[in-house]
């Protein structure tokens, strides 16, 4: 069995632009040192939530750089390598175990539809053959909403026989818990990760390794709170209050909405900016969001700011 | 209104891969400048059936200028520039352009599900404002099959509008004739080609520009002859012929049949394969399909080997 690199709490770090719609490398090393500092255990960057697919494979690269300068421990990263082409793949992945990531996430080749289970064999076991390091770890992401185009429970079967010491986990988005429960009874030491954290508390009762979850981003205490206490009797009240949050966030698009909370309580505007095809809220939504927030009590990094005091 | 750099029987062009799986530049030149001459109108690289989102940027644009060098003629080109990022997308098209291609066929960030039009234009304003060059002669590309993510009539008039030199025409890969039809009446300065022949002769009688299809890498002339006569009695009966070849050959996965037709005319297997997603056609399926060629009486290129006679 390989080592497992992940567990606990892992957000899928948003990425902020520039007024001119540029990556903006400063703020972006600087809200990854905040989530590790909130407790996150490990950082998700480039996946959906960080409009991973919005940038070039160069950008990505290039802000993985200046991640890793600005000291970022690069075992703490798990950079999405999704790119619908066997090269592209290899190349952002060859790029990140260089840099010592302690794993990647890694979509299904998203432009392609119906694709049959021999064909998503050979895409995965393409890319890792050509990136050929036995430093790899591979985190399988499974997110039909998105990709249209999901992983069987055979094809995962697969890929861990063929490549038991890279192909160690998988992020569940699917947001079907039938589907995570499946994955939990048939791969017992696989790392799962649920793609939400309404499901925290029922996958680490199956033996889920935690969750990678897009409100990470505002809530990495709470989410902590649940991954910590889970065998307590507080478990189901604390998991309450982080899907409440969860559902008051997910009235609004996700990832506008997320940066809205972050320009909000970080108090800097700009954070609000996002890349097209998405749309920043607007004045009505991030005023409803906010008041939605407000009445269910909910604060950036309180936790923290309690244990601080 | 702008000048239309295409209009008649355009192909997007089949990509060769070496048995490494590495694109095959000598065979995609010999191939491109075959199907010219056996009367192709335009060729739509790096579309949809070149498996062009199984290349990263970099593999396309090293095969175009290939091409280029090999003195096929950037007039005659309209590549694709498939790219979930503007930043991409507007790098594959610069370079394009650079060329002096006559236009380019741009898919909208097909990662994204349910964006609405507001930021879809935003994402086609920024590749085109980012792009910057007056000689870009866009065509949008509507394949909901495979995005999931349409172009509604309604963001086609904002991006005509707002860029009437530049946004110039449009492939409906839709599969469904009643858009087809509703583009051409709403829109009819547009240059508007079905994503199959077998909507030629139908878009012909209602103002469309021609089309852009896949099997146009195996059947340029019958294609070619609906195009020229369709104002002709015999218009009806030469669609038909077309209608069944498409037919047949679409009962096989469309790509590797494509392929496995061209390997087998050419006698040149190698040309059978294909990049993972896709998987080849097994013996039996490629003995069914050219049994099934058989039995309708198709040959390759026979218009132009008639002509020769």
């Amino acid at each position: 069995m390989p080592s497992q690199p992940f567990a606990g709490v892992l957000v899928p770090v948003l990425t902020p632009f520039t007024a001119s719609g540029e990556p903006d490398a400063g703020r972006f090393v600087a809200f990854c040192r905040w989530l590790l500092d909130q407790g996150a255990d490990g950082l998700a960057i480039f996946g959906t939530t960080s409009e991973a697919n919005s940038m070039s494979a160069g950008e990505r690269m290039e802000l993985l750089d200046r991640l890793i300068a600005s000291g970022i421990p690069a075992a703490k990263l798990m950079p999405g390598a999704g790119a619908c082409s066997v090269t592209e793949a290899a190349t952002l992945i060859r790029h990140a175990v260089g840099h010592g990531v302690g794993g990647v996430l890694m979509l299904p080749p998203f432009f392609y539809k119906g694709m049959d289970d021999d064909g998503l064999f050979a895409f995965f076991a393409g890319v890792i053959d050509r990136v050929g390091s036995s430093a790899l770890r591979m985190f399988l992401y499974h997110i039909p909403p998105q990709t249209v185009l999901g992983l069987s429970l055979d094809l995962v079967g697969r890929l861990i026989e063929a490549y038991p010491e890279t192909v160690v986990g998988l992020k569940d988005s699917s947001g079907d818990w039938s589907n995570t429960a499946a994955l939990l009874e048939r791969f017992p030491d696989f790392a799962i990760f649920p793609g939400s954290e309404v499901f925290l508390l029922d996958g680490l009762r199956h033996g889920a390794a935690g969750c990678i979850t897009a409100t990470g981003n505002v809530n990495v205490p709470g989410i902590r709170k649940v991954y910590e206490n889970w065998r307590t009797p507080q478990a189901d009240a604390l998991q309450a209050e982080i899907t409440l949050a969860r559902k008051t966030i997910q009235a609004y698009p996700m990832v506008p909405a997320l940066k809205r909370i972050v320009a909000h309580f970080h108090a800097d505007p700009d954070w609000a900016a996002v890349r097209p095809p998405m749309v920043k809220l607007s004045e009505a939504q991030s005023g409803a969001l906010l008041g939605d927030l407000a009445k269910i009590g909910f604060t950036l990094g309180e936790a923290r700011r309690e244990a601080a005091e």
